[in-house]
């Protein structure tokens, strides 16, 4: 029997809903805040607008011929209760909340949600999986030390997860970096610790399919967690996001990223700064749901035809 | 433990979800068509959006001093699996799906959806209650007999609905009637069959607590049905809709007219027409929820304060 | 044969398309500038979506039972060719096409445009008929004597109208003035002429239709022209025009302005300063349209039911 | 010599820009902020929207011939330098920059922000004034004890006002007030300290001038504080808002509510709750900037012609 | 004498409007439904709204010095009659509308519509050409045998076409493909026919000039239809569309397809699916209109200088 | 002390505000007007919108490392006082405000505003350095020598500037021509007088450094204008202009050909025709206060690390 499109409550990938990550090999999950956010806020629905938009997406890809729900049992696990108005109250909730998920042999791939989030997923990950190789994809570093007198907030994850030891350094690439900057140097710090720094100069008019083989011979076979800030792609494609800038990655670049991570040990992802009151054209949600899509195929253990 | 507005799958009102009616006095039901409409679609994504906005809607009526969930067992059903491509296969899914509730002893709230819906769930109604009293709240009378070519349709249910003997004609009340019409007196069938009509003009400058203490004697003790379209309103209000009319009800009317259908033995409702892609300032969607809750207040056995 | 409403090449309410004013007795007609706009620009596309935005009216009045095409010869005679460039020579070929129209006999129902083309239309008008009276609805007098240097613009017209002995001044009337003004007084002028001032202080929550059995009286027997400026109404009713002034009128209030204009003697009939690339709810347009179809049902000898 | 409306760098009503209140007798000031909201956030972009659409506001008030800038010396003073990331830290920020105005015998008219900021405005208000009447102008009463487990946010603020005794409760009126509610009585400890309380239903269908009058009976000699939420008025006409609730207030209800305030001993007002990406028609900002001017014209020793 | 672009009533390009294809040697025609739509629906404003941003379109391509109107009689013919209840009965009725038009000697320039409309148009070309060449551009392959229950709507049109032999199956191209599907090989079946599928992963970062040389190697001397659903672009430049994917081709690859249709014997062409509630940018109906030149531009006997 | 980017009275990139050009290397400087459009207006909104998107520009160009700040003393000096009512008043106006601020030795970065205004700033641009080179960047030639019957306008000011001398005609190149035309070679005349013309199609698919390097060649050490139409991008990336072209430019080539102007002699730069009402992502502002910052980042002395 069929199910329409547009009918039912609207979980991601219109997948069922469970209440925990029991018996899970992925979920996804929502972090619904944006109180991280320096400029435009909004991707505190980023998730809702993730799920409403993923209603187009069918059980297989087209394009890699992966059959994730063949070999992974994956659900909807709705949002972690986040506190607007205290963020380190907050961070400390979603940690707690990914260390279960962690704990059940989850893999979670996180719709958010500004990108403050990746820090204390970061530290239930690495909680279980010691320091971690990082595939971070963004318009920006977010490596401040302080951003208007913070320590935590969407422009610091990275570099308080080096500071706790979180990172394998040598293991971390930031790709689509680009914009106006604090000082004249803006990745001086990224380089710093070892980091590959891939401006978006590097990535202009060509398929990002040979950078990713050397990702993935960087990356090796230990754990690698992927976070993809919307705001990497060009905001022709992605307006709804808190802080564009110009001349970014395409979307067919974003999938050859992600699905260049096929074959590395996967063991969390996320998809943040989907700012839907800034999404006119609802294609950022769109974007993102099959971003998230995508991120579920290159798991390990998915089936391929 | 409190919960962010902004946190969660949207279900109506952050109810839970259930998937059935049994051991509830009361359930939101979503009918996501549009394919009855002849000018603008985009009904079929009414009861989303609608869920979407309510996530505003608390538990007591501030106006009222209702408490709605203090005395009866509430929740939101999901949606009826329409058939996208039938709009008579459709209908009949409708009306099996509302045999259903209504033998479950549950009062169907309906988040339409086109005005079509109202044939099928009638057909429901009155198989159970018999012949029932309407309230009909709508720019339009929708007793047309053929539309384009068509019987079925969002201009027809209720001349369906008479020839069928579903409703008690001098027990029917339509109001907010306007527009331009295909013939001199648009609503000389309506008033043949004993309605009151209410046209617009009637409604202008006041309050409507008058008139619905005349509906309220008009109704009297027998099962009353309300059906409102959402195009009752001036489209000032509630733009998001597929033929708006302008000059019409205000919200503040629509709510007295609610407001108004307590003490009556109300036996189902329904708001209709939402169409989200219309809707450029959310606020069709939000009234409609509001609207929906109000409704519930209105149940039989609703508890006041 | 029924015809969908969504078909077609737009003309005004699905009118044939006639390229003269001759053989009809009443006309659409469009004028589509902006460039006498002193703030926000896009009039010049009204024409063209109220066209869009008519596709919904049908034959009959359903509240007052006009039946306009019983009685009268009605078509859309397209858009008057204007010169964007040159304001002055715009306002050449608006009153040479005028004259056209007014020698064929036909009413002109004119769709605009920005209010500056009421002064060349008016020009054409009082050649025809002499001095006119003039029922004027608007936020503004739009009777400056110069605007940001320049003596032709839609903050002027009815200055001019005055000083070439266009109008009757005692039966000039002015509905619905308001907001933030030049001078302390801004309706001076206004009244030193004689005319009739209504500041919307006086409309405020309640029916007009006694303040038009008045101007009703004042308008006697003399041809009349009635001139509407979408501004009038709220901007929560009409968001799409240039000059926006809060706490207007509602469209019940101007269907019952154009309503009390019959048994006058029309001559003609604007309906000014839609914007839509500022309507993004597409009220405006829709409300422009349905205005113009209730000023065609109180043209003289309309058929009544 | 004209100045274009179009042109400039977008001040409040295009008046000069002061670093500071010396030597003014009003100044327009904008909070910043939405980190104190519960729902939907943007209110962040209040101050500058409201700004930018202020540029239509003239000299005058063609309603009541009020001439401000004949008797007072007015301008923009800009910004309060708002934390982002601490809603505590930033309230601390208002109050130092409040007590500042204040010294400098300057009148602020505020552009929020949300509805927090009416905390710290009036520690510095009492500070000065001792405690004040408030006339507050909500869908929400803002008198929770806490919310979300804070006691800083959007929805608490007049609960710590009566806490640190800035209120003259006697002399509080809260006008507007409706929605669902998290109790049965809503307005319970709102009555409980001697606030009059104005539901919305009390306004319905009517004008507000004859209430004014009581209220400024109310208010007798004393400093009174005037707090307008842009969401007291209906979200048809203010939909750029946080937390809107429907069947609300009129804007000429709410014209007539600050043209009531004439006559009174104002020392403060506020405009909050405006939220630029919900804006989507522009009404909301527009009719902030109205509202604003509306308050200036209202301030002791304007001259009226 | 010159004309505003924005003047007049719109019919495509701007083009005299003409009741019959006779005597034309290529006409616009629109079909405008969307009742064959699986997810969003609008398409059915699809032909309105292309017209609308047609007034943009010149004479001459200054391209590819393409004189179209110098050598061809072409006109807009309007639309088809569909009948919005019956996606069956607006099939007979589109088949009937091209025999007509085909008859005639005239090749019919499509604006859709959903893609449901290729099916009865090609049973009306096949009629008069036999089995035809196609090159169908899509971001789906829209082969499904049934979708939903039915075997007629915007999923299966090319299913229905091979089982009634109109296509010369050796002489299809799908090119775009991508996005998720129902089973593994989403265009297993596709190759089964013999169709030439390039998915979009060929198609990215490059232009399709060398593609094209190939199809018109594959398409020779025979008769082709071209099918181009706008949603083979991505959604970045043309979100106004029911079922958007991501990656998709860019305008400039859509330019380059139909440019590379030149020297093929074209005997008709469509441009489907622009769905325009949705097309908050206007892009998407922009981008038709000049897709649906470029069309023309690429017919049989058009004068190049 | 840090302040937040959404606080604050908007200036370009949060420079101060100067009310003359005297003692900055380069100033920013708006020209808000849109008379001389033939198509959709608003681009008199061009500035107010740059600026306010400019909120989000830092110090550093993180991808050149050009620190600006650190060697030019740059300010944002408001507007030209425009005539809204008279172009050819505006023209001159114009002319004697760019007079002033080059006789200042400032170098001016305009705001647009439609591209007439071209004319008058190089007429006043010539005056001091004797004819310029000219690097201009559009999808239209701008060169007609009249337009809908006028010789001024924002289709005709490079003509005018050849008549008058104020082009060193083989110092010229016009880059990202495209569209439909009036003429089968819309850019004869171009050619004819030594201009080079890249017409879009030599630009699809590549990198524009290779073709930077052959302008610079081209441009060599005399003064050189910068002139970048926002119609030069696609509409996807911009769609808030008023006579977009699709198959345009990416925002990345247009970041490189300013790139590609540093070591040139720069002596003046445009961004024109950035419509706000149809920039309905926001994204066109956003890309025009980006690419302003990127000609800033390229004037002659500016430091880079
Ligand atoms: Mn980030
Ligand atoms: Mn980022
Ligand atoms: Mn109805
Ligand atoms: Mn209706
Ligand atoms: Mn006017
Ligand atoms: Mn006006
Ligand atoms: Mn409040
Ligand atoms: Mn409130
Ligand atoms: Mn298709
Ligand atoms: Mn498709
Ligand atoms: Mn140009
Ligand atoms: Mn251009």
């Amino acid at each position: 029997e069929f199910v329409a499109r547009v009918s039912g409550i609207p979980t991601m990938a219109k997948l069922p809903y469970r209440d925990s990550a029991d018996g899970l090999d992925a979920a996804f999950v929502g972090v619904p805040i944006d109180t991280g956010t320096s400029n435009r806020p909004g991707a505190r629905f980023g998730p809702r607008q993730i799920r409403v938009e993923s209603a187009l997406l069918r059980a297989y890809n087209s394009g890699t011929r992966a059959a994730p729900y063949e070999s992974l049992v994956v659900a909807d696990i709705g949002d972690v209760n986040v506190n607007v108005y205290d963020l380190k109250d907050t961070c400390r909730r979603i940690r707690e909340a990914y260390r279960k998920i962690l704990a059940a042999g989850c893999i979670p791939l996180t719709m958010g949600g500004d990108h403050t989030i990746a820090y204390p997923i970061l530290q239930a990950v690495a909680e279980k999986h010691g320091p971690v190789g990082l595939i971070h994809v963004d318009a920006h570093a977010d490596t401040s030390d302080v951003v208007l007198g913070e320590k935590i907030g969407h422009g610091t994850p990275f570099r308080r997860c080096v500071e706790e030891g979180l990172l394998n350094c040598e293991r971390v690439v930031q790709i689509g970096l680009r914009g106006t900057g604090y000082s004249p140097d803006s990745y001086e710090w990224s380089r710093a610790q070892g980091f590959r720094v891939v401006q978006v100069e590097e990535c202009w008019f060509k398929s990002l399919a040979p950078l990713m083989s050397e990702v993935r011979a960087q990356m090796g076979l230990g754990p690698v967690y992927l976070s993809f800030d919307i705001d990497a792609l060009d905001p022709g494609f992605a307006p709804g996001t808190g802080t564009p800038e110009i001349a970014g990655l395409t979307p067919t670049q974003g999938v050859e990223i992600i699905r260049g991570c096929r074959h590395l040990n996967l063991v969390g992802c996320d998809l943040v700064e989907v700012s839907p009151p800034y999404d006119t054209t609802g294609n950022t949600a769109l974007t993102g749901a099959n971003l998230l899509f995508e991120m579920l195929c290159v798991l390990p253990k998915v089936k391929y035809y």
